[in-house]
């Protein structure tokens, strides 16, 4: 599948970050979805760099849907997006193609390229990239909504600084719909702003822990082998840039626990089956169980900082030192989180729709 | 593709706990491959429950080759393996069916497959599923070594104790090649097994983390979008019962670093690549870098444990206290080793097909 | 996808003619669904070689399902039916495994798998094969039924000798469902069947036209790019060995007609649609219009003939003769049908799950 | 895949006719191919409609390449195709949108896409979203050729008159390539043409018979379950809208014949293997054999005429009479050529990519 995912709904994504445009297509899409240019500009601009914290990079993000789309309505065939790349310095980059930015995609696209890739930017790498698949999220995420399945993510930890948990998942997680720096303790939000900022003066980067809940999922979703719901999950998330770890609910604490102390208890009531704790993330075998599904998303520190790296040329294979130019990001985390939010949406329908046909979510 | 994974190396997986097999069917497989029956029992021996520390279900193991093999090499075609079900006490579990033990799949496969699934022994959610995967390990381990390769897998936690960190990759792997308690540290060998003593004394069990390294991989093997090494990973990672969490590299230790102190620096020395530290796992957007593809995997305690617990019979919908019966594992990590080795396998395999062709791993 | 085919409801083949079993793994099917083995043996049977017109190779095509069925009923699991080859006289085949037998597989297969094939009897080419594959017809063709969707194939031509064209669907599909030698005009048959027997006699073998009615199939099924019924039809057709041509309603018969006279007409009646001619059989655009879809196959006269041709040692770069061994059938059309009801019907279920989902069929 | 085509080298196709722009997304092509633009709109002006024998819709065709290539050249990422709809005239279209035109797929559309379709101009069901595809083939057509590749489409039939047989495969299709109306014979050209001049004034339409052949690849191509050359040639070539029959070799003609005129002998020269006849069409077993291979499809006439039809108001459900509007072709075939090579090149691309790694094409 390569540059595509999803069995039923299925994200193709092209595009480079100093090409004519980033896009994407997704296929396999209800007829009659209502899309909603101001849902999708929400989206882009929860994405998009903002302020002080960010990179100076301004994009607009004007896209432009290609197809599908109807009278404001899916119409059932491919969707595509194409989000045109205007400001573009691409001098910035032409001096410095053959050096590999450390823990950037430089010297792994050349080996796999071999020497064609479009360096420009990080080209098919940078995170540009994701831009188009938010604003896929913008036409996904409310039609999942009016199904009563809500998405939210927030920075559970940046510089150090911890979020508080989860505790009303419809609240936090409507609260979370409008936030534009994901962080449900206020307090915590300042101390992580204050981090990154301290990161930018000195010239460094910052990672973080995105953490994510679905709720209004029905019981059933997913497959045993191999399309689990952790395994479509992180196979998406993972495909975002800077992300090295992903965890369903307890996640790596399960090491530490006990059967006994990690089991989630089953209990009824009023018809329905819910369980004590939630330790297992709302999946049991691969499948949702109907509680809440949170799993964490680890990002590095984005590898682009200001102070000089040592490494290589790898065209006249000669150790070289770095010095970081072009615009970029202290920390990309509360960025990220309109792309997680994006993917697990694109994830959820996409199960759905196998599960219920490719009509059900407009129905 | 639910109950298959890979691109141009594709795995099926059938087969109940107590059917009358559990199989697979490997498809896109190179002609030429030996396929030694010894290295297969090997591998399942490597797998299968042994000793005071695991479950008392004893299973042969006896594997057929349905297809696929002729002679002693794979032809191209399927390679369809079935291990028959032999010690299957079914009596066992009909009493219990209708109640969902404890963050096992009873429930959600209750809803998924609306009654109809087959109860025993957890059916298809079986670990004894994996058998045939690692059948298949044993085909494809061998091969990958050939073409310099090395795969290797140890406990790096378990009920606490920690083992040592990866030193010398080429030694390291191939001591645990031969080990049946895949430890580098024999103190830290011990006090696991005793950890796991101690949980099945006290009717309890406990989880642990695996970790792994694929050495001798070129680079340049991955896509960006969306099948990163990551991703197909963790797709095929989070198919393994029990698994909750994946991180690469650092993982979540990022989530602590600057760019700075977590950037890899490249250096070149005799017309080759490396970077001075690995903490991006050997994978720089998706792609393999060349140095040592490394990773962790949590495992959950398993979900079967000698104490009362509370939960539902989901059909009469009524809260119950369940019992448990049927033969355990108080811990399963030791055993799951040989999965996540042929399941790296797999991956690594189907990978380098796609790259290199069909014929590529035979050559 | 290599051997398998189908994008919710999935079918993989393995096996060779002379190795242990062939068999096949359907994945994707709903849970719920009757698995009658009476029905899977009348498929079975009407594959068989039977009587003076046929191969005198006896199998006794005893199945084996290996996992997916319990209590009677599909899981929703994988099911993996294996057929084991009993009747193996594979001492037929050694000393010619070097000689290609012209238009049959021996040559490409030895290109393909560079010498590794199981060359006994065809191996992975033999049209034992598709005894798998009809047993799974004899598990779906029902399910489709009780949906009021019905599969009829009979053949149009053979041996110069045409059959009449379908006329009233329901009884002709119900005819043809219990006829051994699927052909609506009685007449037709005999001259057919002498026409076999001619051809046998003479150490020849014909070839012959299959035509297939499925009726009951809603409107709206099927994807205009690239997944058209055409496309899905077509591509599992051409899999079985021997079709060498496929087309839908008029099929190349449009090549003489003008729009004017080709062009179905729309009528309405009882709020239903129709077209007063079907010379789309079916198929606008690639979906459904709710009219029978009505296509095609060409068969080859099987290659195997008892005649000697020339042909070479493909091992040792020789001209030869090659005189005919092994059992053969003068004529497989007969028994073809059997193949393409199933694959007819693998296509229709997967189409539809794609549409309505993966209980669909079930509910 | 719905609108993907391709294992490793996939066409994903979106647009409607008059919508923003068609276009395509081709992923998995090896980096390092020459973008030659001039190559690109040879293609696409052998598909343009052009002179008294086509359409009066005038398009410019103008492509932008928005990713995937870079200073000339493929760089591995996808390629992601538009063709802006300039000459749109909607308004031809919006007062019979819920009228059925015959045998086009307007009530198909309507019955899978619930009256959310784009019913402008046939929207996703237009021959205009071949477009796109054509381009693509602008860029794998010269990059099979410095392969050694070649492939060549002829009108073998059209308004009854015949072209002739190919003869000189490499100089009959070395003539094609630079042939705006493709036959072999320059009389039946004239024929031809003058045939769909006649169907032109009397406000009608004729189909024919495409005949294709490709030379120079190698042996051993293809799967035999499912994917063999013929399934995969076959699945894209009836996404082409018109075509409703295609068949290998003698294809139906084998109907008529026996095993023992029908077979190929082999024979070996110069160490290399040939086929004395080439009835099977390059492909046994599913698999090519070194041969040309050839096949044929059949066209419908084009559905729009210029006389009145019975059709029915599908919204309304009241039976109609439809007076044709709109412009439209009184014969596609000599504008389908172009995408039928451009298919193929596809398809053969494919199948090379899965046997020979990413990046072969390029080499």
């Amino acid at each position: 599948m390569k540059n595509s995912f999803g069995n039923n709904l299925t994200l193709t994504i092209f595009g480079e970050s100093h090409g004519p445009s980033v896009g994407c297509v997704l296929d396999g899409i209800a007829p009659g979805i209502p899309v909603n240019e101001e849902e999708i500009k929400k989206m882009l601009s929860l994405r998009r760099p903002a302020g002080a914290i960010s990179t100076s990079r301004q994009e607009a993000d004007e896209f432009v849907i290609q197809s599908g789309v109807f009278n404001g309505f899916t119409t059932g065939t491919p969707i595509c997006i194409t989000i045109p790349n205007s400001d573009t310095r691409s001098v910035d980059y032409q001096s410095t193609a053959n050096l590999a930015r450390p823990s950037h995609a430089d010297y792994t696209a050349h080996c796999k390229y071999r020497g064609f890739q479009d360096y420009r930017g990080g080209g098919h790498f940078s995170g540009r990239i994701t831009a188009a698949l938010v604003a896929v999220g913008g036409i996904l995420i409310p039609a999942l909504n009016k199904k009563g399945i809500y998405i939210g993510t927030h920075i559970k930890s940046c510089g150090g600084v911890q979020d508080r948990e989860f505790a009303d998942y419809t609240n936090d997680i409507n609260k979370l719909s409008t936030s534009s720096f994901a962080v449900l303790d206020e307090n915590a939000a300042n101390q992580m702003q204050q981090a990154i900022l301290n990161a930018k003066e000195s010239g460094d980067s910052i990672g973080g822990v995105l953490e994510t809940a679905v709720i209004g999922l029905e019981a059933g979703v997913g497959e045993p082998w191999f399309d689990s719901v952790e395994s479509m999950l992180s196979h998406a998330l993972f495909s975002i840039p800077a992300v090295k770890g992903v965890e369903f609910g307890l996640g790596f604490g399960f090491a530490n626990e006990t059967g006994s102390t990690a089991n989630d208890s089953f209990y009824t009531e009023s018809g329905k089956v819910y369980t004590s704790t939630n330790n297992s993330g709302g999946i049991n075998g691969g499948i949702t169980n109907g509680m809440p599904v949170t799993f964490r998303c680890a990002f590095r520190p984005t590898p682009t900082i200001a102070k000089p790296q040592n490494t290589v040329d790898f065209v006249d294979m000669e150790n070289k030192v770095l010095e970081a130019r072009g615009r970029h990001d202290p920390c990309i985390i509360h960025r990220a989180r309109a792309v997680v939010d994006s993917i697990t949406a694109l994830v959820v329908a996409d199960l759905l729709a196998t599960r219920h046909g490719t009509d059900w979510l407009a129905l």
